[in-house]
């Protein structure tokens, strides 16, 4: 158990080590020894958890979906905006996730697949939409899966644009007017009135969401 | 007069070189030299027009914004969908259009200044907006600056996505429905029934567009 642990912590050290010297070089330019140095870990135990500098980069573009966890909700459109609202909040406040998103906009990364986050996201948006539109949240003419790509790409430009103009300060107030603009031609306008598109959204299902997962960790250390 | 033409195209030729070397190797990473040794001319000839590889960014920048223009139209709001459009079909096609917008969205260019494009097409889309507003077009809650952001913002993400999985194919299908999604919130109904949102209409307006350069062109020679 403290072994897995130890593994667990040295994995995360050196996804955390990558991700900052792609931020810093880019894909093309970062080496695995650049890596290596900044991670203090042995050549053994890095290649122990991956085997290439593109396993690495897959491994950083991985962590912007794996740890946090939008709490369900009755309306399924509420917790798509949720999804889309924390990932702004963690951008705003987690290198990691950071990190990810400017690896999957890296339009120079020719030899990355970057189309693992974009797929990724689309089929998280495309299932809750799907949700939404059995329960009949959804106008009748919407498909769900075009839906979610204008979201997803929409997003993904929103945040470039927000980083590019001002280091992502006013990143949650332009996000929630991306949901005020795209929402109003999907969704019926009794859950449209009774979502919460707040600038302040994020931080409140990030404290939620945070809160949930420390309850998960002490159910596994049990387990 | 020949002197200026020839001035004219060595600075084309080098920006054309630029765009390729930036779109090669990133900003970071590229070198005058390269751009000297693609462009096959000599140094003074390079330094007379752009005194740095910043400017020489700046110039392969501007030139998505400058080089082709779209006819005024009655619907400003159609104006701005043209313009949207446009931009798609010649990001499809226009190797210099697709190297500027690389260059922008190249987050790990951190030397170099990208906001200039986001604002100057936030700016454009501003004005146009402001116009559609005057003349009713809009909603009355919209705010131009804030909507033309939205889809600033929006169109550079889902031309990334595009890129990222399809290498730009199903580009114009992705835009179409980005404007079907995000002008229902902001137009007025009698103008949202009379609006071209289909996906051949960036090549539609790209003919009709080019057909008025050339007789541009005419105008200024005669002058």
């Amino acid at each position: 158990m403290a072994e897995q642990l130890r593994a667990i912590r040295t994995r995360q050290t050196i996804l955390s080590a990558a991700a900052k010297i792609f931020e810093e070089h880019g894909y093309q330019a970062a080496t695995i020894s650049q890596i290596l140095t900044e991670a203090g870990v042995t050549k053994g135990a890095l290649y122990f958890h991956f085997h290439s500098k593109e396993d690495l980069a897959q491994g950083v573009l991985a962590e912007q979906d794996q740890r946090i966890v939008v709490p369900v909700r009755p309306s399924k459109v509420q917790e798509i905006v949720d999804v889309v609202m924390l990932q702004a909040h963690r951008l705003q406040t987690d290198p990691m996730v950071r990190a990810g998103v400017r690896l999957t906009m890296d339009q120079l990364a020719q030899s990355l697949d970057r189309s693992g986050p974009f797929l990724r996201w689309g089929e998280v948006g495309h299932e809750l939409l799907e949700q939404a539109q059995a329960q009949g949240e959804l106008l009748p003419h919407i498909s769900p899966s075009e839906t979610a790509d204008v979201i997803v790409g929409s997003f993904a430009g929103i945040q470039s644009m927000s980083q590019a103009v001002c280091e992502y300060r006013d990143l949650v107030g332009r996000v929630s007017a991306l949901m005020r603009h795209v929402l109003p031609s999907a969704v019926v306008p009794s859950v449209l009135a009774s979502l919460d598109l707040s600038e302040s959204r994020g931080a409140t299902v990030y404290a939620e969401a945070v809160k949930a997962a420390g309850m998960q960790d002490l159910v596994d250390a049990a387990g």
